[in-house]
């Protein structure tokens, strides 16, 4: 018989799948290109699952809360609105996925920018939909005309913007609020570490969508929890789309723990801020073009020793630093990022380390 | 502005959201409703849990493998395939959602039958795509014909059949492989509890994908870890649509426990074999009409004391035991199923007040 997979839908068999971050599994590595949190995640959490799994794991045998209703009361409280307003998902990217498959169509486009989180294209792949691209120039300045003249039914725009780390105004939101007559989806997934952020305006506009993940500030991308805020109308959408058990009994208690421990969290983001300011000084006294950042990454242009910066002057330095088992994150295929790396913010000794290996690559490049 | 949901795709705005189980918040029940198993999972999965966990949770700020490549190998191991046969999902739910993802359309349909899991539909409603439907009659024989003549470019057996426990032979399998031009998709949630199951076919019939689950015989209905088992080639294709992280840290770190021990799971099974035997004996005794079942739970057709049967006496049956705080499942809407109960299999102290309860029913029904 023929080939099996020959079978899948013609849009499926030419996909391109998302390229996640290298996950190297030996030690050793300065990991400094999946924007995870240096820190550890609240002691609470480790404590919480410990409680959840008991002597034997006795709880693991039954299904876990179909809405991870306790969940959802957790983050409308943190954020001054009701469970209605609250959809959970498996990471913001399972959020994502259901907004997707809710609002495109081959005829329906979804609409987001470039350069942004490099999932949306893949998302709409998947659904064999239409995009409507809008392109940033380098002042990464909010296209508002732009957006506002998308036929796209939602429109995700990443704020702070990945992976140049470009922080949006709430009142430049707001704005696009106004003009853009479909859904718009700020993806907030670094908001903790900005100085403005979008939630405050889900009371005035029914067409905003908030998409949050525990993955970055909350230090846990390894129990896969992310959540929208919207109008009740809109979770009742997604969450008919999305899986009944999507989220594991010890995600949802290990969220849960970590939300409820505000004050540890806060601690955690002004020390990634601080680290954070501190390079982007460094690396920009040092004449390397380097976005303000507004999350808990640096979008920076590598200058070699003869003052040259590109493409290939990024490739080289991604290259030295990994050979220095420093692993950062480059993105080649867009001319607006090519000269660039994105580099996640680690501990003060992992920054050390990374400035010390970009200074003896300058020394030589 | 109008209401935001109505932006929404018009397939998407009718929808009929899966019913999952009731999975009721306060103890009491006796909870025979969901197919959960009524022992604790392996002793090892906690122990495997709480060592990932550490003392401070550390690891979980690190995003999980994005393969899950030690569990694929664990299980290809286990039913003696490649790593490359192998694709791991957020429950089986999640398998199932990227195969009508990869093959359904509006024009392409996905085929099942009727009753099988009740999911199927959904999905194929969320994919605004064509479903192709094969009704059982009572005798639960396999429509050989009427699957060799469906139009579908992949067909889901659920096998053994849910709701009704019906087992089928792996040469009545290997029959419909052999003339369906198509993919089927043998969904196995409960072959572990069946005489023979589809996983030998593997090396013969690249046409085939057999899925499974830990939620029901591995007692890990709370961490959410499926699996498919095929041609590396449809695995491809299921890689490329999952989500990239779509398997938590530790519930990959549970089922790879889980699965490491097999002795522990072979016990476990034959308790629940031997008290499902029994109840099917005693409820065929008493004049039930009760299939025999191949699965961990039981369709029986109550009678009351006049003898009678049917929709009405099944739905009193389900609301005197919901009265007594005993948990089971009532499928209505099909004619097929509707005269019955399926009642999942308890621990024998759990079965003894079940039919206490069925016994003081029968008295005044």
């Amino acid at each position: 018989m023929s080939a099996p997979s020959s079978l899948a839908l013609p849009h499926i068999a030419k996909l391109h799948a998302y390229t996640p971050g290298l996950q190297p599994n030996e030690p050793g590595w300065v990991k400094l290109n999946t924007n995870e949190c240096p820190y550890p995640p609240s002691p609470r959490v480790a404590e919480a699952i410990r409680n959840e799994v008991g002597a034997a794991g006795e709880s693991l045998r039954l299904y876990p809360n179909p809405k991870s209703t306790p969940l959802r009361r957790a983050v409308a409280e943190l954020h001054g609105l009701r469970e209605e307003n609250v959809c959970v998902g498996n990471g913001s990217d399972d959020i994502l996925n259901l907004l997707v498959r809710c609002y495109c169509t081959q005829t329906v486009p979804l609409g987001f920018t470039m350069p942004s989180y490099s999932l949306y294209p893949v998302l709409v792949e998947i659904q064999d939909g239409r995009s409507s691209v809008i392109e940033f120039d380098r002042s990464m300045k909010l296209p508002l005309g732009h957006i506002a003249g998308s036929a796209a039914s939602a429109f995700f725009l990443t704020s702070p913007n990945a992976p140049t780390g470009a922080g949006f105004r709430q009142a430049e939101i707001e704005e696009a609020l106004k003009i853009f007559k479909g859904i718009l989806v700020v993806d907030e997934a670094y908001a903790p570490f900005a100085q403005e952020d979008a939630v405050p305006l889900l009371a005035r506009y029914p067409n905003l969508v908030v998409v949050r993940t525990l993955s970055k500030a909350y230090a846990l991308a390894g129990i896969r929890i992310g959540y929208a805020l919207a109008h009740p109308e809109i979770i009742d959408v997604l969450d008919r789309v999305r899986d009944s058990y999507n989220t594991s009994r010890l995600s949802q208690t290990a969220a849960l723990a970590a939300i409820g421990d505000q004050a540890y969290y806060a601690d955690v983001i002004e020390k990634v801020k601080t680290t954070r300011d501190r390079c982007v000084k460094l690396w920009s006294g040092q004449g390397w073009f380097t976005y303000p950042s507004q999350a808990n990454f640096i979008f920076t242009e590598p200058r070699n020793a003869r003052d040259g910066s590109g493409p290939a002057v990024a490739k080289g330095t991604y290259d030295c630093l990994c050979a220095h088992k420093v692993l950062v994150r480059y993105f080649p295929s867009h001319a607006l990022t090519a000269p660039f790396l994105r580099i996640s913010v680690g501990t003060d000794d992992e920054m050390l380390v990374l400035n010390q290996t970009l200074e003896a690559w300058r020394k030589i490049a």
